[in-house]
């Protein structure tokens, strides 16, 4: 049996800590840094001889940055033999770019896919991807862990009541159904619509939301314009109240000010991504994916299946 | 014949036009920005299908950034049915990590070779490479081009007397006999050694520089810390004035502050390297490469030899 060993990038270093003492190992040793122009320095400080490498690093904002580091360090993992490179990605960036919305545009989610796999990594294991298809850009085993348990079992924790699970947009349907199965509740849409060319959207709302509690769930919140709308036509349609929830907090832009002066009551994220301070606001809760990513990892390593685990 | 398209991203964008200007070409219409979260955003706003498609970026820094937004635009291009992707990479990043100088150290330069044609490249054109060996890196054509042609015409044109032509070490002196020869000049290589450990460098001179102008070659000035102490060592070793020159400028960190405080009274470098302002000092002279680069661009397009060129 080939050892087990966790190494963390710049991106997320207090969850591959938490994932680390949960599975009962110490963290690899290595030093991620960049020479004086910028440029990354890697340095794996241990032998990794016929290991089972575990990477972890989403790339999040500054996406490029976080890329690359992946890459470098994986390519300085193959080099120094381990046996296995599996990445840990909580969250995928460009994954937005994920098909050619017009015409010449760069397909990026699928050439991170090629990169990541010309580099040399044998598995992938990542959280809530924005379209599951991204799995199929791999030729290698990829796991996508779902956040939708987590966030459900905490809002469950707080017994509301009346309550209605909302998707903001058609496209989020499958998620919202699935965490309204999870909390035995109705769902309801939002539904956008441009009645003519150059008139503002309308938000209709498919289904009853008259004085429940509304909660919307996204996978990303980025710059947080389509949430606050959604927050503010829950409201003039009558809920008695509106929760927001998503996995990855994005958070660019005008986003943390948005929240504040959003309608919504508590907006629940996970730590794909690490929160600097200073978007750590009162009403944004941070729930955190380290134990199940723990034992993700674990199943890999014991080749069962992970698909059990949510 | 298929036509010859030019298309900049966001490192040389004043190189670019240049180069497509002594082409006699429009340059290529594109869009390369970022979304609110730094992802890189590009869209080609001219049909490119069948065509022959120039990509001019130095992957300088933000090194991590410029080779992202290169990879894409490849990644746009192939998906755009261009003919060729011909990239041109007057600075060629991460070339200092050529080899494993100690163990499990990745190497970088072999990687970014991969990370190209995983893309979709189907041809580079470069300049001065910090190691010849990184055109084997790749599996299609690389053509280098040479910076001692351009740096030693401009010192020619000076008509400096009782010249000697400087590597300041020994990697370097092939670069520097190739500029003695185009000067008609003698070498000298200054000569670093540490007489025992931890105690401090001693530069020897190896050649004759008493009452000569020092010409000092080198690839790259990064930092200029070995720059400002060669200067020094010339000095005191009796030369009558110090010049040098490099074809790139990354000029990283103290760099500038210790090109005006060293010896050296002028340094010449050249436009692989866009400078922006707060580095344009008065002792720094930037010479274009656009019109050999471009000589290089025709070439290539009618499918005729590059070496002669220099
Ligand atoms: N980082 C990003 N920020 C905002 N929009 C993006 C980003 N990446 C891709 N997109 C755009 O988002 C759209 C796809 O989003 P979606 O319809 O939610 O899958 C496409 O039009 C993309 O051009
Ligand atoms: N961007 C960089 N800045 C400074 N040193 C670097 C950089 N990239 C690589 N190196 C180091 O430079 C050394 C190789 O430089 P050289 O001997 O000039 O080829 C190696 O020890 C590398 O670790």
């Amino acid at each position: 049996d080939s050892t087990l060993k966790i190494f963390t990038l710049n991106s997320n270093p207090a969850l591959a800590e938490e994932i680390a003492s949960h599975i009962g190992v110490e963290m690899g040793k290595s030093s991620v840094k960049r020479f004086s122009d910028g440029e990354v320095q890697i340095n794996i400080e241990e032998s990794i001889r016929g290991d089972d490498v575990y990477l972890i690093q989403s790339t999040s904002e500054p996406a490029n940055e976080h890329l690359m580091e992946l890459l470098i360090m994986i390519d300085a993992c193959k080099r120094a033999s381990a046996k296995t490179i599996n990445v840990v990605i909580p969250y995928y960036g460009y994954a937005r770019q994920d098909r050619k919305a017009r015409s010449r545009e760069p397909i990026t989610a699928k050439l991170v896919a090629n990169l990541l796999e010309t580099a040399g990594v044998t598995r992938v294991l990542t959280f809530d991807l924005h379209a599951s298809q991204i799995q199929g850009f791999f030729d290698i085993p990829v796991d996508q862990l779902l956040g939708s348990r987590i966030l459900s079992s905490y809002f469950l924790e707080k017994n509301l009541e009346d309550l209605v699970i909302v998707s903001p947009d058609h496209g989020g349907v499958v998620r919202a159904r699935r965490m309204a199965d999870l909390m035995d509740a109705p769902i309801a849409i939002i539904d956008k619509r441009r009645p003519r060319p150059n008139e503002a959207e309308v938000m209709n709302i498919v289904g009853h939301i008259e004085n429940k509690t509304a909660i919307i769930i996204d996978d990303i919140i980025d710059t947080a314009g389509t949430l606050q709308l959604a927050g503010d036509a829950l409201m003039k349609h009558g809920a008695k109240e509106v929760y927001a929830c998503a996995t990855h907090p994005v958070l660019s832009g005008p986003a943390i000010s948005r929240l504040e002066d959003s309608q919504i009551k508590e907006v629940v994220v996970t730590n794909t991504i690490a929160l600097p301070e200073e978007k750590k606001i009162q009403k944004l809760v941070q729930l955190s994916v380290g134990s199940l990513m723990a034992d993700a990892i674990i199943r890999v390593h014991e080749q069962t299946s992970v698909s059990t685990l949510f």
